[in-house]
């Protein structure tokens, strides 16, 4: 089993939705992409920063899920990232309320000395500098590493984007963003444009439309599992990514049939996600139940045509 | 192998796209249902209504396919339906220019009697009076019944509407419309109401982001192929439907294990709809392109996850 690295956020939301809303709860990506690979049993590693705010129970309850956090930074006079954010009623776009960065806004990640080697890197969405040094704290080039982005980055940073879109081998992006960053409007040609720019494989996330994995000619597809009730939206980005680079860390198989099987299990647990606030169905999360969900998306996705 | 009867428009349409424009050329529900069906084989008769202006070798071209015509009914002084359009950048809408009913305005279908006893029958988008009027001509009750609709008729006719849901078994629908219709934002609520006013299956359209296939709590989904270039979208749900309904005509099956495979093929039907302008790449499609984009299909959506 492979080791894997997560870079990214570990937050307060505060989060509005049709159904209700909360106070400030535990949020991230860092902290979904863990909570996420943790289904796996892999060895994963958090790296971030807090405030001397965040509470010693989160980052306990994250170890408890196997969650290494020596590389979660507390910084005892600072205040942890928060955003705050207010679903429409088709919860497919939100308007953010509140973002401070806090001690967010003076990050440096240290990756620390026991997850230099890990074998998979994923690098959250974060400035993509700050992306950059964490590829070069590692002993060795990680077998993959995968970036996730956005288009504040490629508005503000898109030279160092670049940059560092040249070090990895798969980028998860959604589809607009795909659009601005390659200029296509068609996704097909996005991706064969994005791949120019360095990544072999790109992700590309369509939310409740589901996902493309694109491997220079090579498509695949995992939808959304529809679901009676979507209760909050929140990680569930980052809980396809980390699904996805946690049966990858598991499997220690980066081919591209491979590939497939560790989009349809980010799906999977990303259909969980949605159903509660915050990392509360995540943290509840039994294998059964997601052994039972597979095979609910084999049922919505396999077929039996004979070619011959 | 089963008779099929499609009910539906043809027509002429104008159409401009970002990448050009036509005249007037051939069009409509009926035509584009009864080319996709032809890809089967099946013994297709359409049902419809044109003008003395309709050219002759429209219906020869539909004749050599194996498209009986003896039901389009032919009013020498009068105009066939004109439908133009104009698609916008992003292909995924379009603003109606021109739409001329023309003798479709009096249409009254009359069911040839060689058809009479087809097996399934297709009632495209017209009034759901109309529809009705289709099954009431018909021996039996077909085997399978499958009718496609619109918002429009949900504003201007919906008791009619709920009485001919009472006696079809399928019902195609786009999302926004399958919303309309129930009530319920989720498209798995919605299914479900839909069921309660009659179709046993719910087939809801998504466009590019492909099919849902609801049967009482069972789902599959289809997607689109996602095409490096979409030339233009029209008759693409038709040919969809068309699809569908041909290969369950051909494989004389209607389980829910072969609506998907029927799912499969409408989709990949409609990948080749989109490609040129009005029927012109349907007219033109071979067997075994339509074998190799099903490898595509396959391709896109099938993996190998074990549950054991």
């Amino acid at each position: 089993m492979s080791k894997l690295l997560a870079v990214g956020t570990v937050a307060f939301d505060a989060i509005e939705t049709p159904f209700g809303k909360t106070d400030k709860i535990l949020g991230g990506s860092g902290t979904f992409v863990g909570l996420a690979a943790a289904q796996f049993g892999v060895h994963t590693g958090v790296v971030s920063v807090v405030g001397g705010d965040f509470p010693k129970e989160y980052l306990e309850m994250m170890n408890s899920k196997g969650i290494n956090t020596d590389g979660v930074e507390i910084v005892e006079n600072g205040k942890t990232f928060f955003w705050s954010g207010k679903y429409h009623n088709d919860m497919n776009s939100r308007d953010t309320l509140v973002t401070e960065l806090n001690v967010l806004a003076d990050f440096t990640p240290v990756v620390p000395e026991s997850f230099k080697d890990a074998d998979i890197v994923m690098l959250g969405n974060l400035h993509p500098s700050t992306q950059m040094s964490v590829l070069d704290q590692m002993n060795q080039k990680p077998k993959l590493a995968i970036l996730d982005t956005m288009n504040f980055w490629m508005d503000s940073a898109l030279e160092d984007l670049h940059k560092v879109l040249k070090r990895i081998d798969v980028i998860t992006i959604n589809d607009e963003e795909a659009r601005q960053l390659s200029g296509e409007y068609s996704l097909v040609n996005a991706a064969k444009k994005i791949h120019e720019m360095g990544p072999k494989y790109v992700v590309i996330k369509k939310g409740e439309h589901g996902a493309l994995l694109f491997n220079n000619g090579k498509m695949f597809f995992a939808p959304a599992l529809p679901l009676a009730e979507v209760f909050d939206p929140t990680g569930a980005g980052d809980t396809f990514a980390g699904g996805f680079a946690g049966y990858l860390a598991k499997t220690e198989d980066i081919s591209f049939e491979n590939l497939k099987n560790a989009i349809i299990y980010g799906s999977n647990l990303a259909s969980f996600c949605v159903e509660k606030f915050g990392t509360q169905r995540m943290e509840e999360l039994s294998g059964d139940e997601v052994k039972e969900r597979l095979g609910a998306f084999k049922e919505l996705t396999q077929f039996d045509i004979k070619l011959s």
